[in-house]
């Protein structure tokens, strides 16, 4: 067995997700996987990194997938990348050792969320930030981040009911304004569902006046997702990078 | 009357250009005058610096309006933008002059093709750059620009036989290389019919090493479209910026 390593970009827009479902072929992994098993001659499975949801995009997702021998990999790279539509890219591929997971080696990672503050958002990036017209303070966001970053218990920030532990770190949150568009860069040892679009959607209420950046320490303590702010919408969210040790 | 400029971004992929035609309503003039006649209440034309081909896009193209009474320019623009789809945005309107043309006040523009040289389009920007994966010398390219620069007849460098003249002056050309991509800028008074992307197909295949630098030189002297290169795609064209005085 030679496990490799994939480097991955997508356009999340027309597909449901990065998950492989039974009922749709419209799922980022379901489409690489088809396309190796294709190229190769026998059925795989790829390991991701992680789930993004429908619509959400990636510059850097991480994928992982055992063959049963060696392959050159600029070669089958490119075979892969005639094959996979012109939303799907391969960035890289890489023969690692059998013990690396995607998954489980992964140590970190980056998301980024793009807000369009523009009364119309910008034709060429439209599909991939949000559209968000009410004025925001910066400050306000940032003392609200203060909160956020370290170690907490983010059971609040999440729409999923059955992790082991809803303890995370995150390391770093990024506030920066540029053009009319906000970006909110976020780094951290892992984000369990729905985490970083509610995270993104809360700041946002603080920025905008509707919740003061204290509440944060309310919903720490709560662990009660009712208390957190919206969900962002999947558009605005890319996956920057997966780093392993 | 009251004449009115709008600065105005589109994504041109799914148009057949600029110019207003008579059996289709896919082009951006057509789209723009329709919008503006239903919230004036009485049918308007519009002037446009120029024609953008079918697929080209504009961060920076120029029309004028004129209108029987003062509106807000503001609200006009908010309520233009919210009518329009969301490939075509104003960016701007502000009131001028009625002696102020888009066309015949223009002083120059900035064009700028971009090429993407990886193996696959990036995901985010496919439909914004001509791929491209052939090898390219930009030095070689730079070498060919030197000619291109100045007051020349540029007669073999367009697809359309009908100019009064065809002397053009070229400010400046600049290559630049960036993340597998090349950028080329083109600043000048005036660009004729297709000349800007047959520009670029010349400086590609000289920089592929098909042809020699100083086969402009030969395009000059002979003004004859076949002696010039190929007409590189519309999509990795951008019209940056129009000048005025």
């Amino acid at each position: 067995m030679r496990n490799y390593k994939m480097l991955i970009a997508y356009d999340g827009t027309r597909y449901q997700g990065w998950q492989r479902q039974v009922n749709t072929e419209l799922t980022i992994q379901g489409i690489i996987e088809k396309a190796i098993s294709e190229q190769i001659g026998y059925n795989v499975e790829i390991d991701g990194s992680g789930r993004t949801d429908g619509g959400v995009h990636a510059v850097g997702q991480v994928a992982n997938v055992k063959l049963s021998g060696k392959v050159d990999e600029k070669e089958f790279q490119r075979k892969l990348n005639e094959t996979l539509p012109e939303d799907i890219r391969i960035r890289q591929m890489e023969l690692v050792k059998n013990g690396f997971h995607s998954r489980l080696s992964a140590r970190s990672k980056r998301y980024e969320y793009v807000i369009d503050q523009r009364d119309k958002p910008d034709v060429f990036t439209r599909k991939y930030c949000y559209h968000y017209t009410k004025p925001l303070d910066v400050a306000e966001m940032r003392k609200a981040v203060a909160y956020l970053i370290g170690t907490h218990d983010f059971g609040g920030f999440t729409d999923k009911n059955d992790e082991k532990s809803t303890v995370r770190t995150i390391y770093d949150i990024k506030i920066h304004a540029e053009n009319d568009r906000i970006y909110f860069s976020y780094y951290g040892n892992g984000f369990m569902y729905h985490m970083v679009r509610i995270l993104t959607g809360t700041l946002l209420e603080v920025g905008n006046g509707e919740r003061e950046a204290e509440s944060i320490l309310k919903i720490m303590k709560s662990k009660t997702r009712a208390d957190a702010g919206f969900l962002a919408p999947a558009l605005g969210l890319c996956l920057k990078e997966v780093i392993y040790k």
